[in-house]
C-alpha cells in the first residue's frame, strides 16, 4: 500500500461525500398529491435533510482542511479514512429513519451514535496525520488543538443518546451548536484552546 | 479554512452536481406495462425531467464560468457555495413533485421557489467572488453586469410563484425563458447590460 | 463560455457517465425469496442490465477517444456534449423498462430509440470537434472516418425501432453487433473506411 | 483507444467505485417504526452492508495499488477493466439480495459467486498489466507473487460457494478470512509467497 498518493485518496473520499450527501434527497419521499397536509408532513423529513445536508458539508470541509496535512496514505491512514466514511455513509440511513418517524427519541439516538462514530473516525484519522509529523511541533500543536474540539464534539454527540429520550429538542440543540461550533475558523479556535493533557 | 484550493471546491461542486443532475432519472417511474397509455402518462414526468436537465446543465457551466473567478476558497466561498448546492439538491424533489402530480399549481410554485432560492445563492457566491478582486476594475464590472442578470432571473423565478396560481403555463415559459437566455454568451451580454445601481 | 477547459468538462461527464452506468443496478429488482424462479424471472432484466453496461462503457470508451481531440469548451461543444449526457441519461430508464416488461416489442423499440439518440449526439458532438481543426488534415480525415461508422451504427439503431416489432431478437442482435464493432481499434477501421462523400 | 491515459481510467473507475460503494445504504430499509423488534429485524442486512462496504473498500485499495503498474490503457486493460467493474457492480444487487433474505444459503452462494468474478477479473487486469513490464524483471515477480494470493482467494471464493449449502457460517468465515488476509501488507506477503509455477 506504500505508493499510493493522498491526491487519490483525497478523490475517492470527494466523490464518496459527493453522493452521500446527494442521496439523501432520494429519501424525501415525493408526495402523490399537492395538498397543505402532505407537504406539511413532509416537515419532519425536510428538517433531518437540512440537518444531515449542514453536517456532511461541514465534515467534507474538515476531511480536506485534515488531508491538507496528510504526508502519505499509509495504511493507518487509509483504513482510518475507510471507517469514517463508512459510518459517514451510514448518516443518509439514520436521516431517513429520523424523518420518516418524526423525530421519535429513538431514532434521534441512533443518529446521535452515528454521529458519535463519525468524531471518533475522525479523532483517529487525526491520530494518524499526526503521526506524519515528528518534527513539527507548530503543526502537531495545532492539530492537537482541532482535536480537543473534536473530542468534545463526540462527548457532545455520546451525551445526545440519552438525552433524546429526556427531550428531542437537547439532542435536537447539540447537532446544531456542534455544527455551528465549526464555523468558527478552526486555527483560531485552536489557539484559544487550553493545552490538551497530551501536549504539555 | 485556509489553505483549501479552489480545486477540490470545483471537483467536489461536480461531483455533487454530476450526482444530481443523474439521479432525477431514478424519479421517471418506469411503467409495469408497455401500453401507449403508460407511457403518455409519462408525460409530464418526462417534460419536468427534460427541463430540470437543461436548467441543472445550465447552472453547472454558470457555476464553473464563476469558479473560474474564484482566488481562494475562503469561508465566505465555501459556504455560498454549500448553500448553492443545498438548493439545488432539491431540485430531483421539486421535479418528481411537479412530474408526478401532473404540473399542478402548487408543485410548479414550489419548483418556482427553489429555482429561486438556487438564483439568490448564485448571487451570494458571485458577491463572494467580487470581493477578491479589490482591484480588478474590469472583472468586477464584468461579474456586476452577469450580476445583473442573474438578478433579474431570479425575480422572473420569483414571479413564476404567485404566476403558477394563474396559469401554470406562465410560470413554464418563465422557466424556458431564463434558461434559454443562458444561451446567449454573457460576456456579450455583460457589455450590453446597463449599468447597475451600484456600479455607477 | 471562453475559458473553461476540457479538462473540466471531461472530468463532469466522467462524473455523469460513473452515476449512469452504476445506478442501473438499483433497477435491478432484489427479489424477496431465493426460489430459482425468482431468480429465473430476473434473468431478463439481467440481460438489459449487461447490454446497457456494455453499450455505456463502449460509449464512455469512445467520449474520451472523442474529447481527446477537443481544443476548447466552446459553446457549440458543451451543449452537443450536453445533448449527448441527456440522452444517455435516459438509458438506466429504457434498461429498466426493457427488463421489467420481458423485452416485449414496445420497450425494444423505445430502447433503439434512445440509442440512435445517443449516436446522433456523438456525430454531433464530432462535428462540432472537427471544427477545431481546420487546418490538421490528417486529424479531420481520421474523425470523418470514425463519423462513417458512427452514423452507419445510428442507422442500424434506427432500424432496430420497426424491427423490433417483426422479432424482437433482430433488434437485440443489432444492439449487440454495433457494440462489437466497437471493439475493432478504431484508427485501423478509419483507415480502412472508404472515403465518406464529405472528404472527396 | 491509443492515448488514453491510465489517469482518466483511474479517475472513471474511482467515481463507479464510490458509487457503487455508497448507493449500497439505499438498500438498507428504512424502517417505518422504531421499535426494537424492527430495528433487530435490520441486522442481517447491515452485517451483509458491512461485510460488503469492506470488500468494497479492499478492491478499491487493490485496484489504485494494481493501475499504478499500468503503462498505458491499452484495450486488454481497458476492457479487463471493465469486466472488474462490471461484476463489482453487481455487489450491491447481492448484498442487498442476501441481506433482504436473511442469508439464506443460496443468496450466500450467489454472493461467493459474485466475489469469485470480481477475483478472476482482477487476475485478467494484472495479466494485461503485467504484459506493459515484459523487461522489469523485479516488477514482474512481485505482480506475480500478489497474483498467487489473488488466485487463491478466488479458489476461496469460488469453495465458499458450495459450502453456503453445507454452513452459511462457513462461506461468512471464508469472506471475512479473505478481506483480512487484504491487512497484510502486499509487498512483505509477496516477498515470502512460495514462487509460483510461472515464476520459476
Amino acid at each position: 500500500m506504500n505508493g499510493m498518493g493522498t491526491n487519490r485518496l483525497e478523490a475517492f473520499s470527494d466523490g464518496v461525500i459527493a453522493v452521500i450527501i446527494t442521496i439523501m434527497v432520494l429519501e424525501l419521499k415525493v408526495p402523490r398529491d399537492t395538498t397543505l397536509a402532505s407537504l406539511r408532513a413532509l416537515a419532519p423529513q425536510f428538517l433531518s435533510y437540512l440537518l444531515s445536508f449542514l453536517v456532511v458539508a461541514i465534515m467534507w470541509v474538515n476531511h480536506h482542511h485534515l488531508l491538507h496535512s496528510a504526508r502519505r496514505a499509509d495504511p493507518r491512514l487509509l483504513w482510518s479514512n475507510n471507517t469514517l466514511l463508512f459510518w459517514m455513509s451510514l448518516v443518509p440511513f439514520v436521516t431517513a429513519f429520523m424523518g420518516n418517524n418524526c423525530w421519535d427519541a429513538r431514532a434521534v439516538a441512533l443518529y446521535g451514535v452515528v454521529l458519535a462514530l463519525c468524531s471518533l473516525s475522525f479523532a483517529l484519522l487525526r491520530s494518524a496525520i499526526i503521526r506524519h509529523h515528528p518534527d513539527d511541533g507548530d503543526l502537531v500543536r495545532y492539530h492537537r488543538g482541532v482535536q480537543s474540539k473534536n473530542l468534545f464534539s463526540m462527548l457532545l454527540y455520546i451525551a445526545s443518546v440519552p438525552l433524546a429520550f429526556v427531550d428531542v429538542r437537547i439532542s435536537f440543540f447539540i447537532f446544531v451548536f456542534v455544527a455551528l461550533s465549526y464555523f468558527i475558523p478552526e486555527r483560531k479556535l485552536a489557539e484559544s484552546t487550553p493545552a490538551s493533557p497530551h501536549e504539555s
